[in-house]
């Protein structure tokens, strides 16, 4: 027998202590986002792959799992040398978002506002930290071009990240709109590979994204690019920042048709009004963002912490998504948090409440006859509340049964023997302290609480 | 543009309306399980080939969703004519949790109780009622082979279905040791055609089932087995028929080594503690029973419903599975419930609580000037508990802004103008009463929580 039992490569078991962290940071996320009345919907695992591939173009691509088409349908592609497949698993939960609206607008609201939390599947080489098979949580709202939307989207994540205990993110805005008219203003076209250097700026630093920039475009259209930035470095503050650079756009040769005050009002509004309503600033503009999904097309955001390499959610307006699939364009801007980051980072700095992985009551057995009665007794604790393991195999030396109870990551363990029958008492053990008491029957509910609290 | 908007076949979307009645139906069978002490587990969607056919067999393979190879391993495997796929859909959680088992033996308790809620994914042929994407919620004891594993898995079950509302059910218990004694007293070896025919005797009736037994075994074993199963009609209650058929049984001729008291002495066991403990006498012995799942060993249940034709969760004893992944057999049992149909059920009877579908708090907004105050009048709300969606479109007529409240399902709306702002007021109104209020701001939190419960 020589089955290969791992899960596929780059997917993960969780253990029921590790289910518990992952739930308790879901729930967190979810109640943050219903707080703002994003109401949840759900969509396959599966969609058509004409739907995936609608938009996201080469990206993503090479990410997909694709479903082997079956039965006649199969031989037939072979024969005919077509496609293999007709579906594949979800790489995002925002393409599904777009289809779904388009499929039920009937039923929908024309703004819609909702939350999805779920798995998406990537066929990423697999590595420390990236998963195959991973979570993601999106909040969106379909239908308002309003920069509220960004605004309540910012506020929302920020109270989930509060209530997981996280202080020192910082919120990452831009506007792809203002990159845009840097481009246009200076004639050049080829977009995605100057914008790809540009998002490098805070990363592999001024003098290599110059040297990058002008084999692209040349120098004199690299060198204007760079003044536009430096204009930024002596700023204070965002607000400070985005009035410069709004200044040195206007500034830019041929710029007048192209500038549009818009984009800079949004950015404004947007970080005046979190700070007028959140508890902390720390939400700040920086322009060299891009971000990777080409679907965006106004403002785009990002959350990272120091010292963290990645970031821990990302989004944006994604204003022609909605028209692929729909009959024309409707206004949309979300964010994704990426759980597996969170759940690792919150793994590393131990942020999670005490006693989470632990399990209340186990109740051991110590004879076939006494069975009945321990049932009964877990029926009447079951109905106060507790969860309560019985132990089954009653021949078992009680020994075995508290290795059972502590391999199970139970923090209370029973003992109802002959004894305690006759006295009706049953003994208490708090297996984390160590420490046994015999009690009254009708004390045992009020003794467990307590014990469950130390 | 002609992209195909709808789900995969037999695959569906749900609206936030029906993702709320899926998850509080989902959150009833998850306290029930977790009351009884059995523990989460999470494991991936996708599994190894190798894995989902390790014991299966025939009856699950044209079932399996198969992921196609991806880059020069697809390329190998279409050169050299080998399998285009290494992967697949999960079909069910017990293969994946002897999987599970295996892979986790070091972590894991030598006693295990696991409860494995999520979607499972079968390529039938989809009709109404059958998806091909649909939730298993499972509980099972792994390392145990005491009938009070069975004792525990049916309470739990009856605990949800109750906590659901259902009080109608039955609980459907036989055990294969049983039929297995039946045709190896008769030397039968055809055993699946067999027990195939007898499993229909409570639904095509004895004469039609006679006919087919005397087919694949002649009239005299024909006969013999009908005489065994004749015995019990005249029985009273389940542990009566079981005595009866126990008696039978050891009447067949030639049937003194096979005979074994064991299945019997469980099946009383077990109907006797859960009618000890339970409230409701719903466990009946049903001879006929044989279970679709190849891997079951011994006791075996299925919960039905007078006046619907599918069962609502079904499980047994499969000492054998965890053995094909693992070095060597480890008893095992469980209970799936069949969510899908549970919720087809409920929303058919309209068993979902009053205002299950109802939104909290939505809050208009009359200038842009005012939706600073407006958020953080809802951040105060928020604080308090509630959910509330605040319209992001200032520029929008009251009016539409109320046709979204009461499209996105609200219960209530709040007006904060000028007027309001000047008087610390606010004006409140119950969509569903249609009935509108301007009380102080400080009532507010108290004026919603009455008007929720109206």
């Amino acid at each position: 027998m020589s089955i290969n039992v791992q899960p596929p490569s780059g997917m993960r078991d969780f253990l029921p202590q590790e289910v518990k962290k992952r739930r308790y940071i879901l729930n967190i996320i979810k109640d943050a986002y219903e707080k703002y009345g994003y109401l949840p919907i759900e969509t396959p695992a599966l969609e058509r792959l004409e739907v995936i591939y609608g938009k996201t173009g080469a990206e993503t691509d090479k990410l997909i799992f694709e479903i082997l088409k079956r039965g006649e349908k199969l031989e037939d592609a072979i024969k005919n040398s077509e496609q293999l497949s007709e579906y594949g698993l979800r790489f995002d939960l925002t393409v599904p978002l777009a289809r779904f609206y388009a499929n039920n607008i009937g039923n929908l609201p024309g703004l819609f506002k909702r939350y999805q939390i779920g798995p998406v599947w990537r066929a990423e080489r697999a590595q420390k930290g990236r998963y195959r098979e991973f979570y993601q949580c999106d909040i969106d709202v379909i239908g308002s071009d309003s920069p509220f939307n960004e605004v309540e989207i910012i506020l929302a994540t920020m109270d989930a990240f509060y209530a997981l205990g996280f202080e020192d993110f910082v919120i990452n805005i831009n506007d792809r709109r203002i990159l845009f008219q840097i481009l246009k203003s200076l004639d050049i076209y080829l977009r995605d590979e100057v914008l790809i250097s540009i998002d490098k700026l805070d990363k592999i630093g001024k003098k290599e994204v110059l040297k990058q920039l002008i084999e692209i475009i040349g120098e004199d259209k690299a060198n204007k690019i760079m003044i536009v930035f430096d204009s930024v470095a002596k700023a204070k503050g965002s607000i400070d920042r985005i009035n410069i650079l709004e200044n040195a756009i206007t500034n830019l040769s041929g710029s007048d048709e192209v500038y549009d005050s818009t984009p800079y009002d949004q950015l404004r509004l947007i970080i005046d009004t979190i700070d007028a309503v959140g508890e902390k600033k720390n939400i700040i503009f920086n322009p060299y963002m891009v971000r990777g999904m080409t679907y965006y097309t106004g403002p785009i955001f990002e959350i990272t912490i120091q010292d963290v390499s990645f970031s821990l959610a990302g989004g944006g307006r994604y204003d022609e998504l909605i028209g692929v699939y729909n009959k024309y364009d409707v206004p949309a801007c979300g964010i994704s948090i990426g759980f597996e980051r969170i759940y690792y980072l919150m793994c590393e700095r131990a942020m999670f409440p005490k006693d989470i992985e632990k399990n209340e009551v186990f109740m051991t057995v110590f004879t076939k006859e006494l069975m009945t009665d321990c049932l009964k007794i877990a029926k009447d604790l079951r109905g106060e509340g507790f969860n309560v393991f019985v132990y089954p195999d009653f021949n078992d030396k009680i020994g075995r049964q508290i290795t059972s109870a502590l391999k199970n990551n139970f923090k209370i363990a029973l003992f109802y023997g002959e004894d305690e029958k006759k006295k009706n008492c049953i003994s208490v053990k708090n297996l984390d302290l160590n420490k046994q008491d015999t009690i009254a029957m009708d004390l045992l509910v009020d003794y467990i609480k307590t014990q469950l609290k130390v």
